[in-house]
C-alpha cells in the first residue's frame, strides 16, 4: 500500500526494523548515549543551538507542551491561523484561560507579515505570537514566517511555531528566524513511525516557563530539561521509537539537509504541475503551496469519498481527504519523508486511473 | 543484556518485530480493525465490560488522564499513597487545584481498608478515592484493594486506580471490584515496548467527565471516546506500538490469564524465597509482596550502586536501585512480563556472583 498522505508516511524497512532491537534500561548508560546522540542530531535538523526535547506523544502532544509551558491565563496572545491545525493551536491557547487575539485567514491563504505588524502595533500587551509554519489541512506554507517572527521579536514577543509537517521537508531556520518554541512530529518528514514529538526551546522561553502558572505535569518541559541533563526523560520513553529516530537521523545526515529540501521541492513541484495539467486547481495561493502536501480543489461533480476508496482498493494508494469543513471539498496528495520521483509518478498514475475508474472527466 | 527491572521489560523477538510492519493510514479501515480488535482484547485483560482506551504516552500520561478528566478544583479527594507512584498520583491531583486528604503509609506497608473506612466516615464530602494497586517503588501490592474499593463505593466515591505494573502480572478484577478508572502501561506486564498507556472507564466515570472543569486536551478522554466509535484515536497513534500490542495480546490470550498470573506468582515466590535464603530482608510487609517486582533492603555495608554496576558490566543483568529517598537503601529484582523460571535462576545467579565480586558477605 502506498501512503500518499501527509503522515503517517512510509517508513524505510531498515528504520522500521531498527525499532525491534533489544530493550534497554531507560535509566542506564546505553539510553543516556542514545538520548545525547539523538538530541544533538535533532539540533542540526532544527538549525538551532537550543535544546531539543523528545516527548512520547503525537504531534498534538507537542503542541500542547508548546502552549501550556509558556502561556498563562493572564497573558495576551496573538494566534495566527490558516487552517485546522492553526485552529487546534488556538484551542490549546484558550485552554490555558488566555483570551487570544486571532488573525484568521481563509483556507488556502497564508499569513501576511503586514497584518501581523498592524495587530501587534494596535495591541501592545501581546507578548506571544503562535502560528503554524506548514498547514497540513490546506497544503499551505506560511512562507512569510521569517518576516513575521522578526516583527514579533521587535515587539518583544515570544514566537511559538507548529513545524510538525515542515521540519525536514523544508528549511526551518529556528535560530536565524528567531523562533523560540518549535514543534515537530515523528510521523511527518522524519521517515519513522508516529509516537514522538520534538520541541526546541530558546533561553527566553525557558525563562518564561519558570513564571508560567498553567498547570502541567506529563508535558512539563522543565522536568524534561532536568532529566536531559542526565541523558534521560522524566517518564519512561518509547524506547523502540528512539531506536527508529536514531537510524532515521543517520539517514538524514547522510543525505544532507539541503539535498532533502531539494528532493521535497522537486517532488512537490512535479506533483503540482502534473495535477494542474490534469485540469485541477490547487487550494493554496500561488507561492504558498506546501512542499509536504498538495491540497487539490475537488470540482462539484467529483465524489471525493469514491475517489479515495477506488484509489485505495484498486490502486493500492492512500490519498487524504479534507478535514473538518473541508471534507468533500478537497483531496490531498502527500509528498514528504521517504519519497522520491518514482513515488510521485506512481501516485499520479494511481490518481489518473482512479479518476478514470469512477468516470470523472475534467 | 537481561533486564531484571520492573519495566521496561524484555520484549519477545516476534512481538518486537511485529512493530516493523508497513505503516498504514491511521484514519483508514485497517486501523479501525486493529483498534477494535485490540480494545476488545484489552477488556478481557482488564476483566471489564468498560471501554478501554489507548493513549500514545507512557504510564504517567495515563495517570494524568485518569486525574484531569475526573477531578475538578472544588472536589474532595482521598489519595492513598504507599510509595513514589502514589506520591506522583497525589501531585497530579494537586495539579487540578483540589486539596486532597492524604492517607500515607511508610515504604513497604500496604493500605488498610479500616483506615480508609475511617477517613471516609470522617469526611463525608470526599467523592474520589485515588490509589495505586501495585507500588513499583517498594515492591508492595495493595492486596486489600477489593475491600477498599467496596468501602469507597459504599460511600458513593469514584475509584481511580494505578494498575500500571499490576495488570497482566496479577489479577485486576475491574468490574468485580468496582474500579471506575484503571490505568496500565505497555512496558510492564504486556511484553512490549514502552509508549502506550491503557485506561478503562466506567459509565459513572464518563458521566463525571462531562461535568469535570479541569482543562485538558491531549488527554481528553471524551475526545478518545468519540474517536473510538469510529475505530480511531483523536490524535495520530503510535501505530508501530499498536502492532506490537496486537501481537502481545494474541500471546496473552494463548497462554491464558490464569496461567500468566500463576507464572508470575511462581517466579515472584522463587525470587523472594531465594533472596531471603541469601540472608536479605524484603521491604514489603509479609502478605503484601508484589508479584511484579521484589524490593530488597540493602544492609548498611552494601554499596547498591557498586552492586548494580558489577551486575550490569560483568553479569549482563540490570537490577533497579531505589527511587527518590529509597536510593541506596534498597535494590529491586523485576519479574514481570516475558519472564520464566530460567530468567529468575539466571537473575539470582547474577546477583550472587555480583555480591561475591564486590566482596559482600551476609
Amino acid at each position: 500500500m502506498k501512503l500518499r498522505l501527509p503522515g503517517p508516511t512510509e517508513v524505510p524497512e531498515h528504520i522500521a526494523l531498527s525499532g525491534s532491537k533489544a530493550m534497554i534500561n531507560h535509566r542506564g548508560p546505553e539510553m543516556a548515549e542514545l538520548v545525547s546522540s539523538i538530541s544533538s542530531d535533532l539540533q542540526t535538523c532544527f538549525e538551532t543551538k537550543n535544546e531539543v526535547h523528545i516527548l512520547t506523544a503525537s504531534g498534538t502532544g507537542g503542541l500542547e507542551a508548546a502552549i501550556v509551558n509558556h502561556i498563562s491565563a493572564s497573558d495576551e496572545v496573538l494566534v495566527i491561523t490558516i487552517g485546522i491545525f492553526g485552529n487546534r493551536f488556538l484551542q490549546l491557547v484558550e485552554m490555558t484561560g488566555a483570551k487570544p487575539t486571532v488573525l484568521k485567514y481563509d483556507f488556502g491563504h497564508a499569513a501576511n507579515a503586514n497584518d501581523v505588524e498592524k495587530v501587534l502595533k494596535d495591541n501592545s500587551h501581546i507578548k506571544f505570537v503562535v502560528m503554524t509554519h506548514n498547514e497540513t489541512s490546506t497544503g499551505t506554507t506560511n512562507n512569510q514566517i521569517a518576516d513575521i517572527a522578526s516583527i514579533a521579536k521587535s515587539f518583544g514577543c515570544l514566537v511559538i511555531v507548529d513545524a510538525v509537517s515542515s521540519l525536514t521537508a523544508m528549511s526551518v531556520e529556528v535560530d536565524k528566524w528567531g523562533l523560540d518554541v518549535v514543534v515537530s512530529g515523528s510521523q511527518k518528514g522524519w521517515m519513522m513511525a508516529p509516537g514522538l514529538a520534538f520541541i526546541s526551546i530558546s533561553e527566553e522561553a525557558w525563562d518564561i516557563q519558570k513564571k508560567c502558572t498553567t498547570p502541567r505535569f506529563y508535558f512539563d518541559l522543565l522536568k524534561h530539561k532536568a532529566s536531559l541533563a542526565n541523558g534521560q526523560t522524566p517518564w519512561t520513553p518509547a524506547v523502540s521509537l528512539f531506536y527508529q529516530l536514531e537510524t532515521a537521523l543517520k539517514d538524514i545526515k547522510k543525505e544532507g539537509m539541503n539535498n532533502i529540501f531539494a528532493r521535497h521541492a522537486f517532488c512537490a513541484e512535479k506533483t503540482r504541475s502534473s495535477i494542474k495539467e490534469m485540469g485541477f486547481d490547487l487550494l493554496a495561493d500561488e507561492g504558498y503551496e506546501s512542499n509536504s502536501v498538495t491540497a487539490i480543489k475537488a470540482p462539484d461533480d467529483l465524489n471525493v469519498a469514491q475517489l479515495l476508496k477506488v484509489a485505495r482498493t484498486k490502486y493500492n494508494t492512500i490519498f487524504a481527504g479534507g478535514q473538518g469543513s473541508l471534507g468533500g471539498k478537497i483531496f490531498r496528495f502527500g509528498h514528504l519523508g521517504y519519497v522520491n520521483e518514482n513515488d510521485i509518478d506512481m501516485g499520479l498514475d494511481a490518481l489518473k486511473s482512479s479518476l478514470n475508474e469512477i468516470g470523472f472527466r475534467k
